[in-house]
């Protein structure tokens, strides 16, 4: 749902859990906190230490795991995911944790990220005789792992993980252990958290939280992490790691209350509101914010403008896929979908509306509008980012370059186009200087790809291909 | 859901529109802006003008109301409802709007609030040989039209009407004329829209807003309106009338973007806040709020104090019927339910935290517990309304009198229960103040029983005695 | 899914026990098999001795109570009803027990039959003020009970029960005891039976045999029988009474192992086969019979007549609610829905069909159809009852008089619309002899109305016109 | 739901069509005649010629299939599936048809059989780095395809085929076509029919004549035919054939309605009976069968032995899935299952009780119980085909040599053990010489080796190890 309003998703959240008897409950409990990270599917695979036992479905997560099915699969330990599905990747195959069985034990996976050779290698595997039964890339490392010469699951593990290339945030577990990868650049958050006896690590900070669970660490780039009955052990996989995490984390996907690399999410954006305020200064009555994503942003816009915040536009609640989305004889008749303004509150007023970023335009676009014909005698943007101009290869969905408005137009003609009296976007420097983070360097661990097209990683040829709109390349 | 946070329920909202194709589906939207009155159950009744076809069921509106239903009740005019399920109310048959056929033609009833004479008048209806299909207040009304004298349907329903005591907004539609009666005391909201040709009326202005209506004027108190194909008519059927809006609606019930008797929620809450400020100046770090009904108040707090506003608490969403609840053991470990705190943002502050009313005390002192625990070294709960000391009979759930901690203990005793640092109240005047009305007199047009014990209506005994905690009176 | 078959269907089966503490569950198996008296609609009502909880919904009984239902309704006793819907008369409202909660307490209704005069007491009632809140001329008892001036339940039910004209076998369950009575004409069947302590009533002895109960005795016509904790006591509430046992029961609702006031269903059918074989003796080289209802009947004149007993017809099992009916274009092509021909049986041979009776004619006229085309060289049509030639008012479903092939048709008429090489009916006298009932004159104690036109009852002319298709007399 | 009345169970039914506009409708109609053939759970596969579209789901047909669904998947070819679940095999994952996509395209699979080296195979494949997505043996062949060097993919499926031992009816599509397959042995039945310019095969006849199919030929042992749009064409992938046609198709597990290499079962099981009359003469006063399967059987042996033929026996319907089992305490108290007997027909009476067979004899003891309880003077049973004392290795699932009675018992011993007056085996060649095929040679084209233990093919030692009760091998 959140992909009408922002044509800008990422792909998963994962949660997981070694040696605590009510694992599947707290993996319920987790993976709820972690909703806003997909919304398409929920699963999670639990062991008991013998057997490895699955559950999962298409919908929220408080939609697939019943209360019945809760008790169908007690254990010890458990991994669990949700899933934002991308286009053409639907369906109940593949809803994560992917389980595999086989004559020597069984295997769970989940993941969150996108790697930028899968491509390759399932070709190569497809070559050799593998069958795949999914469309996720997350199913490659099951069969780099199944093919891998060594005895041991931890080496076989690492020996699959060294032929990988992008963005991965893996949970791996067998009967015996879980296993946890961050892929050389950290471009995906995961933390490790402690509850009683028990591990857990989780996508986001927040998810520890919401259980009770102490914040232990971060995973490392690079970094091999296995839980077993005997606690939790660390190798790395790769020395040849840097520091590169997803901006976008701090500034659209994460959970406030979650704190990234160190840095709280509310208080990064509050910061870049603030630093918005000083590099964009804007006479106005009000200022308001693109709920939920901007509201932190905002409030520090109007702090440091000394502006008053004001509830200009309303988020309506409770929709998921069930939801009816109005006709477009109805839309044009006026139904609103998921944002309203507030007459009260904008009515005769200057209005500056902060949002985290622009990907089509076509919402921004749309909210300007809706603000107007409420009564805002002007609309100011102010964007708490840089434009993003290059395509995300590392699991945020922004299909292709073609779609990024700020590819191809000038921040002047983004404004003709959406609509607005003023347009400003934050700097590249403004953003890093915002979030604070204290590592050194440029991009202070940051990866800025999507705005500096400094990718990371290498890029396969057929990624670079499909984001200018060709077709698959294998 | 909201019930475990406050101890603090309205029963209800409701949505009608006479004289669009689309009426079912515009229903749909409508009541889905308000369904933060009730997410128990839902229904609409839907007419051609020649009959009468309902569609109801428990659970939110998006899982009662499935793209196919709606396709099956398609008319001219509407009416719905969503209902929050007080205690031993609950049940298929109990979701609104009630529907009766009868051979002289068919009647359905929505309503919102609560008739402190149903006991008596269901009481004297069954001894005549009625039988009651529901356990609703409501159905009393269909059975003093059907009992009624006279001819038309308009004279029957206002002969009934004068027999009704208490709060109510209602709505009553037959194959012809949809009619709207609001209550003398005027202590439910009721708005009257246009959207194209059609008329259209809701509890709130949100749900004209989200449906792209233009706001025409409020139901008046006393007053029955009448809509049918040659338009829109309207009648007293009392002048014995006072305003007597209930206060709760801009303190905790209504959406922000709405505006009760010409007043915007939002801009109230934050009035609300600054006059806390105000009232209660406290030295601190932060100021926080309650999600959400708290947040505006705590950025007026915040705005009004030169405090920064801090997301010290966080909200987790997705929660429906079927969410499963913790169990104790899990809870005494630390899982949340609905609300967490933002250690990030509390740890080692100074914390005002905002509240817009204490019922129970349970959930006041279980979040001043949360944020110590995260961190906050000071708790200080400022309440952006009165205490509540008396039982509402107007269809908000505050049980009796025995569960109102401001009934039975001072305001420094219900401090140390709830183990602030300090709590500080809005005075009832401040409160009224700062709601701004334009009204005259003391109360400015609300109803401000619970908070000072005048009721404007005469009060029966058995709900006297049920609100001591005694048992069903005949 | 009968009706589209027979064009002939009776609404409901009934099923009561008082005294076990496994009520609800014993109902449960009692419904299911009662199932073929009615698929549309299913429900219980149970009571523990203090309140009367309900369960029901529209499905199969296997459908509509769940494991974790029936769990929720525990108790000491239950009533139960299956439920055929008649057109119009569909919808959640209409699956009983009916259940209606009072400030004097509770009352649950299950009936099997039709009344006659339910139109003219329902306008009276709702004259008086009454509201129905069903379509079912069931509700019509309860108004009748709640309106009689006298004290005692019991007395309350005789003197409604006087009012009542037409086919009835009801079941009344308070929280202390229950009561069943038969019409003065004991038009349906219903039967005592006995398991361990408790007592149950039942529409067959099929339902008292699946569940392990000995049979007592059938219920009388005009007879009320009361069970409490202390027993079963009975009483006359009409002196007036006759035996008149709607026959359709042995030709064709009932299961083969029940037995209807003591005369095995399966050997009845059984000797009808015989009779008809020594009515009409044809020279023909295999016998088959219409599945389900007409495989004793079939059995019966194969062996009388000394030709092979086949399986020339094939029903198709697994047929419920959600079976999608194949299009005219599929059926066209020859995709067959219920019944299928056996080619290997009927090809190349001359076939009796033996089937239980013609309604339409257009059941009878596929079916010879469908055996030509598998290569039946003759087929010789035989009924095991009279022809058809007055509408049924006591709760089959022969909707009108215009819909009756004989009525309107001489047998040799109907042999050419069916396209049969012959057609024989057995005689009246021959349906009576062979059922063989020990009662004297000269029906025997079976209601033979449909047949003869002779009705045990008086009838109202709203339901004369009905069955020659007028509309609705109020 | 047999399975818990005879311990004897056959995995699977498969239907296909090609080139009809209507694929999915007609494969629908065609799958619910082969219900019977397994209620665990049902799919298709559906093509337009571009990709390939799944559809399945634990259940009946009527069940998985909604209108809706069906429409999603319009085609002009689709396979289809119901199946049995074996222990430990359920799940969605192997409901079939299995579901396959690589970068060179799709494959569909169905299959009904079961393969005597599937361990080994799959063992093999693990090795060489291969992943198995579910636990049945039907997968082993995609994976033999996928691997196969040859280019064609008709190659490649006779590539992989050669390496098969056991029983199969494949049933395999792709984009462009749809292949089956049978194996050389012919131990399961397939047969090809022809609707307007469509070809369809399906496991029964049956399912040709439901969808107005005419019948065209069997397919044969050992060949391949494929379907495109150019038509059908054939050719054979093993020579070394021979004709093994599972006799308990004819005795137990296929419609009545069905021919099975050209004999029409219903005959079959009537000779059986007649067959039986002949070698077990017996004084009695009434025959009856087990239904369904042995009603045919008793009918035969009445028509022979002169004895009426009645129903003494009935089954309850409508059971699936959701059907709540009696608890044992209900059970002891008499509440029935699946049958109950007919105390209107055995009362007083010696009665003939004709079975198709006896697996662990359980179910034999408890209907001659049923029986005496309800009145039978005598109970002599006799069965319509020889003693049960090897295990089967071909799809049917009589688990392990240890729970066959008459593999351990001599027939004396038996009839002890189930309580009747006498037990009677059909002799092995009385069986052979009833069912009446023209093939040549002792066992006349069918397989007998549960009855003689001479197995068709070869057995691998892990299935007969797993029959001795054995874990797995490998």
């Amino acid at each position: 749902m959140l992909a009408e309003i922002k044509g800008l998703n990422e792909e998963c959240g994962v949660f997981g859990i070694w040696g605590h008897p009510s694992a599947a409950e707290i993996t319920y409990y987790g993976l709820h906190s972690l909703q806003h990270r997909g919304q398409e599917g929920a699963g999670m695979v639990v062991t008991d230490g013998e057997i490895l036992k699955g559950l999962k479905g298409e919908g929220l997560v408080t939609e697939v795991f019943t209360s019945d099915a809760i008790k169908d699969v007690k254990g010890k330990a458990a991994i669990g995911h949700v899933r934002y599905a991308t286009a053409g990747g639907g369906g109940y195959e593949n809803v994560q944790p992917l389980l595999f069985h086989s004559q020597n034990g069984s295997l769970a996976l989940a993941h969150n990220g996108n790697l930028v050779n899968a491509n390759a290698l399932k070709h190569q595997l497809e070559t050799q005789g593998s069958i795949f039964q999914t469309s996720s890339d997350t199913e490659v490392l099951a069969h780099l792992i199944k093919r891998s010469g060594f005895t041991l699951m931890q080496d076989r593990l690492k020996n699959a993980l060294t032929m990988l290339k992008g963005a991965y945030a893996f949970l791996v577990m067998t009967e015996t252990e879980m296993m946890v990868a961050l892929d050389p650049h950290g471009l995906r958050p995961l933390s490790i958290g402690k509850l009683a006896d028990a591990y857990i690590v989780a996508s986001e900070t927040c998810a520890l939280d919401i259980v009770g669970a102490e914040f232990v660490r971060d995973v490392l780039p690079g970094e091999l992490v296995i839980f077993d009955d005997e606690g939790m052990r660390s190798e790395m996989f790769s020395y040849n790691t840097t520091k590169a995490m997803c901006t976008m984390e701090y500034i659209y996907f994460s959970r406030p209350d979650s704190n990234i690399n160190g840095v709280n999410v509310h208080t990064a954006r509050k910061n870049l509101g603030k630093r918005l305020a000083f590099e964009a200064p804007i006479e106005a009555d009000v200022v308001t914010g693109v709920p939920d994503s901007s509201i932190s942003a905002a409030i520090g816009y109007a702090e440091a403008a000394g502006i008053p915040y004001e509830m200009g536009l309303i988020k309506n609640r409770y929709v998921g896929r069930t939801f009816i989305q109005p006709s477009q004889s109805l839309r044009e008749q006026g139904v609103k979908m998921k944002l309203s303004p507030v007459r009260g509150v904008v009515e005769g007023k200057r209005v500056i509306m902060v949002d985290d970023s622009i990907v089509r335009g076509t919402t921004s676009k749309r909210i300007v509008r809706m603000l107007k014909e409420a009564g805002a005698t002007e609309v100011h943007v102010v964007i708490s980012s840089a434009p993003i101009q290059n395509p995300c290869f590392y699991g945020i969905d922004t299909s292709s370059r073609e779609e990024l408005i700020a590819s191809k137009h000038s921040v002047e003609e983004i404004r003709q186009l959406i609509e607005a009296d003023s347009l400003t976007f934050l700097s590249v420097e403004g953003m890093v200087e915002a979030i604070g983070r204290q590592e050194e360097g440029e991009t202070r661990g940051s990866c800025l790809a999507c705005f500096t097209g400094k990718y990371p990683t290498e890029i396969y040829p057929d990624m670079l291909l499909a984001s200018c709109g060709a077709g698959p390349f294998f």
